[in-house]
């Protein structure tokens, strides 16, 4: 993925579908200089992102102590075949955003952020299952990053072939891929008269 | 994706199937303490992954300078629908690799990396198009990090709810997710007797 100035958005709609399409990110922080990258589920709540996980995890601690955070979000598209080896690009949409988060304590502010990202993932999800008890809200540690320093990269579209190579013969032009739902699991410990709800049985990606 | 001592594993192959699956990778670089957490092809060459992109790429040059890295390849497998919020979860499978990559340099090696990379995205490929010409050697950097201080976490099956949620009426399971390739789009210039090779027509990720 070469990274060429205009592949770079700004504008806040992109960068915020981006986001809301997405079912998890890659949360970067160092210490001491080495970096790590560790992938979770986030989602946004209008101009900020939260993340979630275990309240021992070392991601959501060291990230709550506001230390720089890299949180990097990306949907790939499809292959992007060209003539020639090096002209072989993808398609794809990515946001990067920089910030320091800070951890949410607030009791009912952090049942509104479990159920913001619960949403995110399953819309219609939240009103169905047993909310978080006290002991389940002691066990998360929930963050909130500023969508403030943000950018998005997105490339669509043919590959661009130098132009002597749109003479050879060989097969250019897209792979599209696509995240699809398969045929849903049940739990096997799930009583035979439950049925698929809706928004499962038709599952998709905003 | 909280994560748990029991969704990690160490061995070689899973490590491998994972990297030589994923279509693409998320390299983290600091820069005074600033993560950075950039999306890129990679492929696996052996025991090394091979990073390549634009000499211009900032990720690659710092890279190349032997400053910690963190690359993360991560696979979405699938929703894990719990009776309460707080067991959601995915089903995924990640690696996560630390190290230093040295830049290659030796001119038959950086042909070599740049077919292995083209052969991860699309097997058969590398024969059909146009080798790199020596401005494209030039224009290209070419990293290798080796796949020593590596691990994997996976987590797979159905969700795990407290035990008393098991008498919740609510629907519970798995919405397994897979990339899956759609129909090819022609490039607008490609000649129309021109086929469509079977490594594209029936593409599928190993």
């Amino acid at each position: 993925m070469r990274r060429r100035s205009n592949r770079a958005a700004y504008d806040r709609a992109t960068i915020a579908a981006i986001l809301d399409e997405a079912l998890f990110c890659h949360v970067g922080f160092s210490v001491e200089n080495q970096p790590y990258v560790i992938p979770t589920i986030h989602a946004r709540d209008g101009d900020h992102l939260i993340l979630h996980g275990a309240a021992a995890s070392r991601m959501l601690r060291i990230g709550s102590e506001g230390v720089p955070l890299c949180v990097t979000v990306t949907l790939l598209d499809g292959l992007v075949l060209a003539r020639s080896a090096f002209h072989h690009s993808m398609n794809y949409r990515s946001v990067v955003i920089l910030g320091t988060a800070r951890e949410i304590v607030e009791r009912e502010a952090r049942i509104a952020a479990m159920r913001t990202l619960v949403e995110h993932v399953a819309p219609g999800r939240w009103a169905e299952v047993r909310p978080p008890s006290d002991e389940e809200l002691v066990a998360t540690r929930i963050l909130t990053l500023p969508i403030a320093e943000a950018s998005a990269k997105v490339r669509s579209g043919p590959p661009v072939d130098a132009e002597a190579d749109y003479a050879l013969g060989v097969w250019a032009g897209e792979l599209p891929l696509r995240l699809e739902p398969a045929r849903p699991i049940r739990d096997p410990r799930l009583d035979a008269a439950i049925q698929l709800p809706e928004y499962l049985a038709n599952y998709r990606r905003p």
